[in-house]
């Protein structure tokens, strides 16, 4: 059986990613997996929200966007509909919560770090693509935040990445483009720490449910897709 | 180590369901897991969305929400702040995603089940008492459509439920109350079919991340839990 | 004539409140008007709304909400429409209106109570059972602030009930349901306090106009329903 | 004891009412209930909304505003902060209830009116004024829409008009304005067709309850202020 | 070529300025530019916006609204739909531009004027109206700020004043009526300061292009009509 | 006297489109004009909106957003508060009016183009920027249109270009980077067709007014800097 794109079941797209991308933003990073780019930029800010304040501790949220025309057919602005739709709330959140598991909050101090995914072109997978760009683009700001002194201890825990892993007629594959995405049985994403660990795993069966082995499969791709996924961070990290 | 409860690891809380709770709707279930409260009805309309007319097939849909002191101290209501909170949305997501999965849709007909879940006291596991009520007032409503002619063939697929586990204080535990929930290092929510097929599993770790060995011992826990619960609303459904 | 319910003109439907219905709220009261039931919760807080600090008085105001399938037929949820609609902003003022007049807010002092008034299963007169359910709630919330000792002396200065009278056929009657409300020429809903004195009187007429002396006899079947009402308050409360 | 505009207690304000006072529209009216100024216009519209068509009768509605600055100190403009307050919502339902009494809708045919009423100067009593000036616009959108053939039969069934009373001092007085209305212990607004027959009768006591006797002497009041007002009206709609 | 109000291509409409139109703003003028009216009122108030605090200086905004009946069919009331509209936002902050350089804002200290620009009868050129109405409120406030002390020295530099040119008909002509403005090739807003100074300057071409040559009949048009304007809000000011 | 960047006052800065620049537009352009960088998407649909149907006409309208950290300081999203800003209204209003006048509407059918403008990097000059680059993206829009057979005929009138020009220190100067755009005491935006015919000119003074002298110098600055630009789009598109 062979995948649209002609890639082996184990087989991430080409994987890249372009740091300072823009100029303003702490950390600044445009990540691809094949045809699916996200800016993800990290805005580091003195102070946390009301309700953190006075504890000593940071604090990492996550807004998520699509461009109109990032898909095949234009979508219909979120700013001019006045409102966020229920997908970008659910990803949003769920980028915030896993980079949040990247740091130690406590040495982060009372700063706040937003990490903004903005999709300038969907092929699939947008939110992992997000949450692995938005990674580094956190270590570039927390690299300004010490550099300005504003930061003592380095936060950084573990590097996080995400996958998305699923099973398309029948067979798991890993990192599903758009065309595998509209047609598998069961998608899931998984989020992982470098070092093998769990932060969240997500797995939905809309069309057919899914058996403890199909699950036990999906896993283990998304294992090692992550490892080669942290590999790659630590990579383009290492270039200073 | 004793749970704040005094429940075994694998204990349920004390369940119940009862049908006909509201008069209107086609199917009406106060579902009961320990201290949390859920009415979970389900409303039957001819017709589908735009998005789906013409195809011959249904479609089933969910909201939620919480009645403002449903919890420990008051929350603003959302049709007063004038929008749902990323939680609810998140939530009413997952139960409809959920319960689409018990049906087949083609059977089903042009017709649409609108489940609604208002949570009238929370003590955790609103969303998985939520799922685990609604198929029961599902499958009323789905009786009320045969009887009246309105669909021909028994859309049922299997009965679905859901439960929660969680690591606390380093040990797996089956549906966490309030007390375990804020404590937990990490949280899973588990939605399975008779038969032991998954529908949709979502964990996350945003204190400690989790190993593949809590991973599986979280959904062992999960696995025995939902049978329990599947046979609970099979008796229920068979008082007729 | 015959009423739909085979009532008599002055006979109020079956009433009965159900003290303490969840755990969390300091006063929580399901009341039932016949079919037409109603959660009523009331939440106390220390503080006052930013317009009446610092003048040692306290406050009174509600929210009311219909659960969508409370209805013969499903109503658009109003957290999902962005907007409480005109119907629910009125009856939320009138009860936060009438229970205001209920109180000494003087004795109450810095501290706001929140009437939440959610309706679970609709029959007619909602807006009245609510009012008269509330009050109960709010007798049970001034005894936990004044165990607490938050507040020193009682503020209740009468218990506070409302029913609603119309014309229907020609026919004077008491307490309306569905079937006579959307049939009725003149729909008033009146409110009274402990004693005979009058909080408001809100008398409608969209289908015929009506008279003095239609107006004197409605006001009449209202003063007796209203002291049935308030006997059954007392009563209820009796029960510590 | 005499009153701060020293009026004797039976005594309207100066009334005045101004018709064609724009333009465009098939009635426009500026009325005053002596500093009370009121842009009533009344727009007709060929059609009715939805949940009407088809059953050949037609519709009166009525929206509400204020200028900014009619008050006394400015008010945000509800079009800035994006939503009708809850007194605004109040007040425009209770104007298009108490046109839509004025008319026969069997024989206003599929047409709509809408009635816009925008205070533009504000000193108490700015929906009885509304109701009473929208009333004469309602007359000239009629016979706008007689004389271009739309409408065959005159629906008009008797003048409305509206006028408020209260107690202000323990004492019953007609027409408050604004001084008044804030010292009132009870406001009560009387909404009432030519021949003495009622619309609509709201009256709210905040501070103190009130007595059937003090309810008789306010509907006095109310019953010859209305007879001015609607002799008033008349003599206006005379001029032709 | 005749324009179809008769006027010579470089006439203006009958102006005129009704000072002291409402009696609770410090500065209130309705202004006519022939059949377009519009309330102006200049609202002040101690204090400025947060961005503008311990500066000392002052804040000058305007908002700008048109009543729904104030055109040839009726438009939605945009409090009601819950936004202002496009222009509407356009347009307000083009007055409230327009008349911040009318002041020196230092002198006025840390006051805020608010110029509120109802449209109650539309016929072209409402924001030109509205800036050359609400200049002259903005000179009764100020005025107003003074007798209380409130203002030391003037802040007024210079009279502003709005007009609109057009190309019709392939014909320059000056303050164009709604007929006019519907069927122009080109329409320009031009703002001036007494002493023929540019404040701001707003060409737009939807059907035709424009020349230079054009553009400077344009210009000299309007600064001739603001000569004009201007003489006439400095003889009205003169009543006192 | 220098200019921050140290450019001549008749002198641009870089500037560059990327045609192309993601996949599922019709029309897609990168344009940097200096570090202002945005993303420009030309989306074809058929269909017009409801109040064009029926003529035979398309049409062109524009949207805008600026990424929240495309600037120095990180922006709330639009999407989040709920709504666009003032200034984010004027903008696409402004950029779609001025695409219009780039196209016979006829020739094009009853087809819609939207130009998506998304600025990822601001320092000045995003709306000609976004006008300038969107110019581009259309003529790719309708090449693809005319392929696809859906447009007969070419609806370009003539290429439009934009560019800011102000007065800084007294000296005119054409395309303000951010640094001169802050300490402008002018800000003039023009937007021309090939063959010097002007669409737009928008010039603010919020600081000191303009003279005459001023405006001319600016608007000679802006035809030459505009000629320039129009010979750069078409140099670019001329690489097919």
């Amino acid at each position: 059986m062979t995948r649209p794109s002609g890639r082996a079941p184990q087989q991430l797209r080409e994987i890249s990613f372009t740091r300072e991308f823009t100029r303003h933003a702490e950390g600044s990073v445009l990540v691809s997996f094949g045809d699916t780019r996200v800016i993800c930029t990290a805005s580091a800010e003195a102070g946390v929200p009301r309700f953190m304040r006075g504890q000593g501790r940071g604090w990492v949220t996550a807004e998520y966007g699509m461009l109109p025309r990032s898909t095949d057919s234009r979508m219909g602005r979120e700013a001019a509909r006045g409102k966020q739709g229920g997908r970008t709330v659910e990803i949003q959140r769920l980028i915030g919560r896993s980079l949040r598991a990247a740091l130690d909050l406590d040495k982060l101090g009372e700063n706040t770090i937003t990490l903004d995914c903005d999709v300038i072109q969907a092929d699939g997978g947008t939110r992992t693509a997000s949450i692995t760009g938005a990674c580094v683009a956190l270590v570039d700001a927390i690299a300004s935040l010490q550099a300005k002194g504003l930061v003592k201890q380095n936060p950084l825990r573990a590097m996080v990445a995400a996958v998305s892993v699923g099973i398309v007629d029948g067979q798991p594959v890993l990192d599903l483009d758009y065309p595998e995405d509209s047609s598998a049985d069961t998608d899931m994403n998984v989020i992982m720490a470098d070092g093998g660990e769990f932060i969240e795993i997500q797995g939905t069966a809309e069309g057919a449910t899914f058996s403890r082995t199909e699950l036990d499969s999906m896993l283990a791709l998304a294992e090692s897709g992550i490892n080669e996924l942290i590999t790659l961070q630590k990579a383009v990290l290492a270039q200073g």
